[in-house]
């Protein structure tokens, strides 16, 4: 199994910067895994505007869902899968069965060669939201964050922009 | 004073597992004190069902407002407190003093030989809730939280399943 | 540049307690610089019972936009500003350009010579606000944080009343 780095924290905490020095120090051209799903009609577009602006140290791809084919086709170099709960949300506003799709990810760690940086969000340390979908969010979330915590060699919490040392 | 550990941490960060584990490193058979107000009318038999699931290792009672009792009943063997934050919701729900409640569970832990572990939960990381209730949960929450803290032997933040030690 | 501090957290996990002790522990008499707005009409009265309340070692101001003034004015002795998110919402409130304030903020900090605690908190750890302003105040007040705690000597994440070192 290749290196893997968890980088959870909150909003605007400085996970992704500090996942991307991460993920580049790792090796360059580096693969920028985004599990966004804006990119829709325009993604070859945004993709290209994306990739501009993030320098030529990064090969920008998105995928909304299929985070094991994405893994399988870039385990030439380090990825950067930025993030684990925005993947979620598709999987889950999707009505994808979220637990079996996370399960084949935890599968396919032990497959690859190069090194997997994951971002994730820490969701759970707020009051218990009022609607059903947001609990059920945040649940799923904290269990989906334990199991590739547990799979990693390594895990880090930002906070403020700086990284404590989980694991 | 018996030895006192605090867990705390987000929802399902792993708290519950991670105190069960430390508690049953203490000594076995141990006790689980839940504080679920949830056990009602056919508490004997959840408590029964409960018990099967958890294993012979664990004795299993529910307890949403008299900790103090609790406690003194069980010092017979370390103790599992899950959580601490339900108990607050209990006597907060119920009219109750909750602060002179907390005084009496911080009177009573010098008196114990039995260690003792409480999970607890991480309630005010995100924004100022808009309700009254919720805003005054997270203050007492936050209160309680720093006086067993101050008491215990030792505090440990769960993110993502992993122990931080905080103290 | 003068040491500075930053101390962050949830709300009631004893903060400002912390922020208390370690600015009165770089010397005495010391500044208290609240950023609240509550001071109005009867503020030289309210600042003076806050005062008698805060006891001899403090010198209490009131400044809920201007903080490049106040720092340029407390010079002379360890200053505690509390807090940077209720700064931020003032800012926010009252349409003032809170990024170009912020930045007028950290470019002080470089010719100040008496040290400086800040207060702030951590509001992002919980699910995405409904609401567009707590969207907007949970993301700003990420990148204040950020940009003040890489300007800080030492930044504290405060857990149950307890310290845990960030940097």
């Amino acid at each position: 199994m290749a290196f893997t780095l968890l980088v959870t924290g909150g909003a605007r905490s400085g996970k992704s910067s500090y996942a991307e020095a991460r993920t580049l120090a790792l090796g360059q051209p580096a693969h920028y895994i985004a599990t966004s799903e804006i990119w829709d009609d325009e993604m070859a577009e945004r993709i290209a505007a994306h990739q501009a602006r993030r320098g030529p140290e990064w090969v920008t791809r998105a995928e909304p869902l299929d985070l094991v084919t994405a893994l399988r086709e870039t385990d030439d170099a380090p990825r950067l899968i930025d993030c684990l709960t925005l993947w979620l949300t598709n999987l889950m506003l999707g009505d994808h069965d979220w637990e079996a799709a996370a399960k084949r990810l935890l599968a396919v760690l032990p497959e690859l060669t190069a090194p997997v940086v994951f971002v994730t969000n820490e969701v759970g340390l707020g009051i218990v939201p009022d609607n059903r979908l947001a609990r059920a969010f945040r649940d799923n979330a904290g269990h989906l964050n334990q199991w590739v915590a547990a799979a990693a060699d390594e895990v880090v919490f930002t906070v403020a922009g700086l990284p404590m040392k989980v694991k």
